[in-house]
């Protein structure tokens, strides 16, 4: 989940709440406030609880709440583990130790005192592209304590997941996969995770249900259909912007008022934000959510530099058409 | 395809005829000679060409031959491709520069002035494991030369897969997409590749066609629980030998002499290896192909370590209960 | 700086008044409080604040405090400076941003934003291994910002040192270049850095000022000798050990007591770190500020695992001696 | 070395002798023929031969020849060994398996194979951005057998430097450590290196003489600020073009015919090696040994991309001027 801020820069509470029972409205099976895409590290412990406060009370137990729980410290989030539980989460999702990068027995001793002096579910949460990786061995260890119920994984790699599921399944059939490489969704969910915790729902949560609904009703060529549409989408929200700004710059379009982002931009960055704004704009109306740009769209070359020239040259002729100076 | 070779580290001729005749007959569809799993780099240039002659001529039409040609530079790279034209090859591939790690702009020029004067069609090979990584942007440039006519990726990369695939087929339907990573090629083929170049397929070629098959039927359940087998079998023969060791240890097992390898091993690594050989022919013995081995197997762990160390005492107990010690 | 904690690993103010303390006596240039081996990343909010306060009060003026100011996000690090100003501090130094990994744009804006509203001199802080990599055309043009005033660099790569300083120091003769690869200290001097804020310094800072002086007086042949045995312990303390705990072992020799660690250690991890510590404590044994074991010092080979080794065997044996056992 | 080529890629020899001979009269300690900037993967393996007997026929005895003897494996090296052994080379180098990225136990097991069938003395050739890196203690394994005298390493990192030399030198004294980094050939020195095996000595062997000689007379101060200006050119050949085409473009300067390169180059890099060109040839311009272009010198920025846009501008500038047209 990503979180609306103020012109100010401060959570917008109101804009919060409205996006969460927006998600919900369309259909996302559960939240997850403090994440990757929620920009946990650049909250303070304070905003962090408030966050989860509010996703939980907004929820009202219509879908479950994963919450992120990391803090500086093991003592620190086990706190936040506690207060997560009397908020009324489902559970909490801690992400491997961030800045040293630490061994294996490491990861595994960190989790491990967490696990067993939390009070409510522990989900790991692997993204070894930002924190300490936690290995195919160190799951399959932290899988042996009860309190561990499942792992959100960004690798993005296929064959990780069906490693981690060959290894661990057998042994703990309720343990929960979950993908957070939105791309590869159907890949994953045919691979055996059980969902996906994804940056696009924030921004087409009717798409990314729709995509596992079909997965469900095995329609795979549709499914996949679907999910070269989300590529599309993600990339262009992925790469050009820096994250998870481009996700915030989609869900704008949605209709909310995301605010002052807390990593500063320049003035190019910010007319470079623009340009791909419309680009993805356009991406955007072909799902029908959104509106096109007034000025309509230029074609797409799936080439993000050139089809961000190319829609703006199309603006800029479209606007000299319009004052008739073409 | 691995190469036999001799107890003095020299090519099997007469082996290397029975193993390809082996291969055709357990149903692969094509020949690929000279890749990474036939340790090309290993080989001395009359070497290569020995070994692309004789594929193409034991091939004798029953299956086409993709054979690697990358050579010292340009020139003797496109010396291969013309004498692997008259050996009736069907196509070359061509992996991208090695040692150098050059630019996108170097490794595209370096492909068109191939593409532009090979009298065969030319297949990219992408390992950015091993040689300078081809990016989407130059292989979508390079797609626009007649000449190229497809891409083996060995990333493992399902969403780049995709990508390619997204960025290439509608200008070029007929360019074919190929993977390298055989623990994922039921996900790949999900993606929309055409098929595999499997160094498993040295080993369980009937297998790896089974996979195949079952993916073209539309057995997604069927094909993914073989693939899974295929994941345990790929990962035990690619990490704790030295590639391509495993591989050559495995199709030691279907009746094939493979001789003295041309990477040296100390004596701790030829126990070892036999260690690992042994765990690799109880998981072989269970696709139906292999025996076990006379002392039976230990149950597996999934953890190569334990399950080596298992098997070993496994072993020691069944032999001191032959001798009647135990 | 260390940070010493009490043995439930809170704070332990008066430990680390009277570390302060033993630093300036022993010569330090400077104070740091809260970088990475400081654990600032597992800090609270709040403990940044009274560590960095405890250590200008302490320092009463005697040698310049560099705090560490980074926070959660641009807002806070700015509050920190302010505070941090008021506190006394000479100047701040902020880690690049953590967690995602930013373009060189970005990183840029972030510190052109700290130092436009900053009170306080900024330096900055590579640490590449741990944060978005601040590259050479960045930090050229951060030094063109007045508040900017110089470079805590901890990639250890000397001729990016070089690269650095002529790059910069034309424009700006005044910006202080400091390594924090304590192992090529005398390298980066006569690469011209200014100085190391070092790790090494927590544990043998008479040295450190020593490598330092030696240089100064141009005693190069002497210099060098020193670096080598501060390589040898810089080793010992960064690789086997987790980073900060193995200077904090060697501390602990100083007579120091640094409490319970924020990053728990399994049951084996403590073996092996009381193992280690042995080995650590001969080495510094030979510095004279720090007593061999009771039990003497086995030969050192120069590799770790073996040392750890032969010095456990080397006291079994003792202890065996002893008791009249052999 | 460089390797002079004709008009068609052809080695030239004629060029290749008087380069030789050059190298020579200017002061190089030795000859290194078939390393890296020799490009000695893009030759055929009946090249790599020509040209380290032409090197040794040329050296005469004057100074050692230090021959690349990597081959496809370790039989075709070790008869590259005998080879070379007749010839008269001094020692041979051999890079560390390239392609496949092997352990530390195979690399030790090939170089071991191939030392105890040599006839020749064996250099470790340590470069890990491009073959599989020799660890620390791989290289003290090594360091026991006869055979291996020493090591040329391209890490470029100057307490590995240390750190090999601590663990070797007391065991070895007359172990070689080389470095070919050249921009911090001086701290290399200082850290106890005995001398580099340079790509800049192709195009300033004067200057690479001085910078060792300076070291050797403890001139330091002068020495640092040589390696100041050898960085500046260094960076100049190795960073903007593609390797080693920008030592080509600077030995070209000196009055050599480099002829058509092996790894082709499309027009838009032609355009910019011949606009890189001229960046080099007025940094070289400075060191006495070149002359400046006709149009002379813009100021330099140190900014690579920027020196190449306003020299362009500078020469179009003065181009127009002698025209008459500004």
């Amino acid at each position: 989940m990503l979180v609306p801020l103020d012109a100010n820069g401060r959570i917008n509470e109101a804009e919060l709440r409205r996006f969460i029972n927006w998600l919900i409205e369309k259909g996302v099976h559960g939240l997850y406030p403090n994440g990757s895409t929620g920009e946990f590290t650049r909250l303070t412990e304070d905003e962090r609880r408030v966050i989860a406060r509010i996703t939980c009370e907004e929820a009202r137990g219509r879908v479950p709440v994963l919450a992120g729980a990391a803090e500086a410290n093991v003592k620190e989030t086990i706190a936040a583990c506690e207060l997560y539980h009397t908020y009324g989460a489902r559970a909490v999702a801690i992400v491997s130790p961030i800045y040293y990068r630490l061994s294996p027995e490491s990861v595994y001793t960190y989790f491990r005192e967490i696990a067993l002096n939390s009070p409510i579910d522990v989900t790991l949460y692997n993204i070894p592209l930002f924190a300490s990786p936690i290995d195919l061995n160190t799951i399959r260890r932290l899988s042996e304590l009860a309190k561990i119920v499942g792992i959100k994984d960004s690798s993005g790699d296929v064959a990780f997941m069906m490693r981690m599921i060959a290894a661990i399944r057998p042994n703990r059939p309720d343990f929960t996969f979950m993908t957070g490489w939105d791309c590869v969704l159907i890949p994953m969910l045919l691979a055996g995770a059980n969902g996906g915790t994804n940056a696009a729902s924030n921004v087409v949560p009717e798409l990314m249900r729709k995509l596992y609904d079909l997965f469900q009703a095995r329609q795979l060529d549709d499914a996949m259909k679907l999910q070269h549409r989300i590529l599309e989408l993600f990339d262009l929200m992925l790469n050009p912007f820096e994250f998870p700004d481009g996700f915030r710059a989609g869900a704008e379009m949605r209709g909310f008022n995301f605010g002052l982002p807390r990593q500063p931009q320049s003035e190019a960055q910010k007319a470079d934000r623009a340009a791909l704004k419309s680009t993805l704009q356009c991406l955007l109306s072909e799902t029908g959510f959104v509106d096109a740009p007034a000025a309509g769209c230029a074609p797409r070359t799936g080439n993000v530099q050139q089809d961000k020239l190319e829609q703006l040259v199309h603006e800029v002729m479209e606007s000299l058409r319009a004052k008739g100076m073409l």
